[in-house]
């Protein structure tokens, strides 16, 4: 049987209400030269999969439009196939699916987060929802890269330069999970990296040409393995696993 | 290369702008006994790519979630699976995509419906888009239904009743449009049908059990066939790629 | 004494809370060159006020702004005396009038609508009112063509084309029922027709000029008249007055 | 002709775009034991319709909804038959309407309030709708108590005690206005009045029963007569006449 | 101890729930040549200081930003320094806060206003809170200005001409409270008073550049002196504290 | 003179369009037993005003209440005198104060936050306002902890240990910022601390009693010293003043 709801019939997603349900939200976001529009919406389904296997759970549709790119944590909002949506729609999209999944009386729930933007506007969503309906859902919330054990960030740099979470967009983390689970969206020859971009330690609007290197990446790929994609991957649904047990019981 | 821009790197993406960009739309919700929940959405992305060969433009991704099903057109809120959005969240979800595509500088753009309930509010979507774009943009809507010649209609239901296209859910047209796209998805052996359900002239607050017939069909979907399905994706794309030559020009 | 709460005092409004009460909306729109502005708005009222009499209810003010007029139903928003309110001002309009009514204690609300682009927003608001208010009241919501039975409509068009429910704009099923209702507010010795309006199958944006004929008519009206509007007003109250018995009780 | 779009076809109210077009807009509200529940609308449209003559301007459907109504100034939210808006939707619903008819080139609007707690949100709107069109059109907004010069108040009340604007609610100008243009509306022999209430400087929530007395009046109307309400009704329209005139220039 | 919620620590405020807690609302906007942007914030703080002294309650931190600024009533919106706020946030600033309050526990609650402009917007959100908390708490609203017994104005007014409160900005009673509470930031050397402006029976918009004396002031402040503005506050105070006893109980 | 504007009169705002002007932002939120709730508006406001000082600008009245706290970050929404603001709120009193100093012709704009949790949702209202604007003006967004060099992060917990930002609420640098600023409202003798909390890899609703220690506090703030306050304060400023200077120009 699948784990996604999108290929089951009504019955059977009725039959496992005591199941965690997974909601997986990426983006639609420039990712330099070398790596597809859906990357992080890729990552977001692919690793709830997992998760969902993982839990013996379900895996929701993923949503493949996300918050606003920024330009250090995401390249930035100038690049044409960046579809940047409003904070209000993306706090109300995931509430109103968290609303739904809530009145059909699923009430282990884990949002599976794969562009950093998103993190804010989602948790809003949460409270929200929870508020509503008087904290009847366990919902927990995170990423691929805030479970990360220190140990398996250490294997996955080993030998190769970490420039910071804030850099690592279309770097060697999401390379590798790409690697990992969709290669063949992966154009390892088209690579260009000129040099890690600065972390600057505050926000300047209006966001100009020049902000991002023009090709649209921050650090360099060109260490990215599938092997350590698999690491990352399997490590995150390792903690997460963990997490979810400790937060739903048995 | 591929049509669907998830795929695309931003280059490929920006050197198609005076390309046809197409906007699928689906749901996720009930489907009877035998289609999975994410029917409409299959048939929105599946419809969309072949459009977008037709064409030779893109396909963007599809948008899994949409407006409240109703008990005549979609079986209702009352089936778990049946994840409802709000008429304001499903406007701002496609506005938001939209306004994107024109800031990026598309000029043609087709939104492909596949969920009747999401007609009105992404023609509002659209409405305000135009409005604050100053009508940079021509952007077609339609479904697959309403461009299908009478003399398509015909072929589709020779030697089989049609009840009306109130009554077309998870019906013959459905159906064979998934056994058609996906006919792993497809579980004709579970097939549930009771007679059809009373096509009602009037709306009524609140829905109630029995509203719809408890397995979730509305009329019978044992005449559905893979060249049934393949006959209105065909007439469909067909007649959008006349609509688009004419709306968009040469 | 009166069947309009707008004549009524509160006391005699009160005393009446197990009473069907109606809510009427129409629209201000361009209505070609012999009907009025308000001729959606005089339907709905009047409509209204006849299925009071037969429900022994009551019928409220009428709410004479409504969804935007599209070209192929309502003729188009570029005429001017075509007053468009966005999508969420007509939800919210009903939506606070619906909840005060059931805060005051009616339980049993019709709303009849006489503009088909109000629809799915009036519909929208009657769910979240619903939802809100955990469906303490029966909402019915209908127009004065979805209950027409076909015999009727053979009669109504008995002679003359029946052009398809799409161009029915100012034409002989809205003339005739000003005809019977206000038939000093008609004009058919300025009607212009120039052959039927093309019903298309997909809606473009911007509107442009020309896409509904620069008068504002989209079918023949000259097959008008005032038996023809009593036989749909009176067929329409017969089946409202059948369905608010059937769903509101004794 | 009539004054009224509403029986207006659309090329007689585009013929006229450099007259002035007035909005009425009154409440849905509890009017004491003898005036009906559409008082303040009745006054909205007839005094709106006078002002139309004396400019040779045109008068839109009256919004026949308002804000809330207030214990001091409107009888309060506990007596069914006042239907109150929310903030939002008053707001809303006032932009939309202005923001057409500047879209349709009219530049002198006139907003006529007949319901005191309508007032900030009317004023939200114009202002809202005058920064979105750049100030194109003029917009005069006022009521028909605030233009009463201080000679024709104490002819109104000459005679008989003026309790304050606070307390005329349902009292001698109202009253004395719907003798003036509805007479038949009004139940004088139904009259209660047990004293003056009270004017508290300050709000208190939540509005209790007995903030308002019982019956639903503020003060003693009966010193009401049809021609106090034609001398505030003409003093009014004189008054807005000058005004507009010196507004909207020749 | 400090009467300060932002100077206690939260066991401290935890510690004094059934006391009454105060919310201060002023504005940001110009107050003619001689008084501070921050006047209106200024006073709502230390009258809600006293106040809190008087009934051993708690002021919260003030909220500096208001609704927009009117010609007539505060000197308009074209001035630099006049920071105006949309009506919505106004109103959602409040509601947050008082959700908050109640949701913390507290029943007794007074929202003080000193910006006349705020008022309708603040009680739209005391009205939405209370329908959401089921009226647990009992909120007073009122400003400095209403609860003035007739005798107080006539003192204030001792010897100089009462332009009207509509005139009443930057004139004698905001320019003495400012005397009283924070005599440092009135600059008499400045004052510029040029004769009273025009009390309007209407609005009008666009505003223009002249609506307003060009210096900002609409009436003569040069009759104030601090024992005026102390005569102000302390009767204020007085009188809200009965005003709270009568309406928190004992 | 003064450099918050709120303390000048509009003319002298006004003759210093030219230079920049600094929004700060807070909260109203638990700070453990030792600190008050307002820590971080005090914060806010008073490197906003030593940063006015040093780029020869303005500072505004700060926002005292702030989006919702965080158990991790700031403590949770558990605690009494936590004032949680909805997101949108947060938005929208942002986007006006924004955009009016935007229309008053400010090109030069800092926000300067103190309350980590406010973070995306006024880069939120910064992207809308400078898209509805054109980027007219420059707005920078920053806070106190990321512009810090490393060095001086290290001077400042010199000998102690630094547990990680997560931690760092209410213990040592918001510690010694209070005893640098308002030494008044520490109690270092009410300091309570049990062990580090620990940093969570994920967020799990509905946060319950206990997610924080019950005091209040996360980590350890018995280091904290006026000393280490003015080190921080100084190098912020420091760090902005470079900033600003590099964005703003000469």
């Amino acid at each position: 049987m699948s784990y996604r709801i999108a290929e089951m019939t009504w019955p059977q997603f009725a039959a496992r209400k005591n199941k965690p349900v997974i909601v997986p939200i990426g983006s639609t976001e420039q990712h330099s030269q070398h790596l597809p529009l859906s990357t992080d919406a890729i990552i977001a389904d692919r690793i709830s999969l997992d998760l969902a296997k993982a839990l013996d759970g379900m895996v929701m549709p993923t949503l493949s439009y996300g918050y606003k790119s920024k330009p250090l944590s995401g390249g930035g909002p100038l690049f044409p196939g960046t579809i940047d949506m409003n904070g209000t729609t993306v706090i109300n999209q995931m509430h109103d699916i968290l609303h739904e999944l809530i009145d059909d009386g699923f009430t282990k729930i884990v949002v599976m987060n794969a562009h950093f933007e998103n993190e804010a506007f989602i948790v809003e969503a949460i409270d929200l929802v929870t508020r509503e309906t008087g904290g009847k859902a366990t919902i927990v919330e995170s990423n691929w890269w805030d479970p990360l054990p220190e140990e398996v960030n250490r294997q996955v740099f080993d030998g190769i330069e970490f420039p910071g979470w804030a850099l690592e967009h279309a770097a060697v983390t999401e390379t590798s999970l790409l690697l990992h689970y969709a290669p063949e969206l992966v154009h390892m020859d088209r690579v260009v990296f000129t040099g890690n971009a600065e972390a600057k330690p505050y926000v300047r609007y209006p966001v100009r040409q020049g902000d991002v290197p023009d090709y649209g990446g921050l650090a360099d790929p060109r260490g990215a393995t599938a092997e350590r994609g698999k690491l990352i991957a399997d490590a995150c649904v390792a903690e997460m696993t963990r997490i979810c047990e400790r937060e739903f019981g048995e």
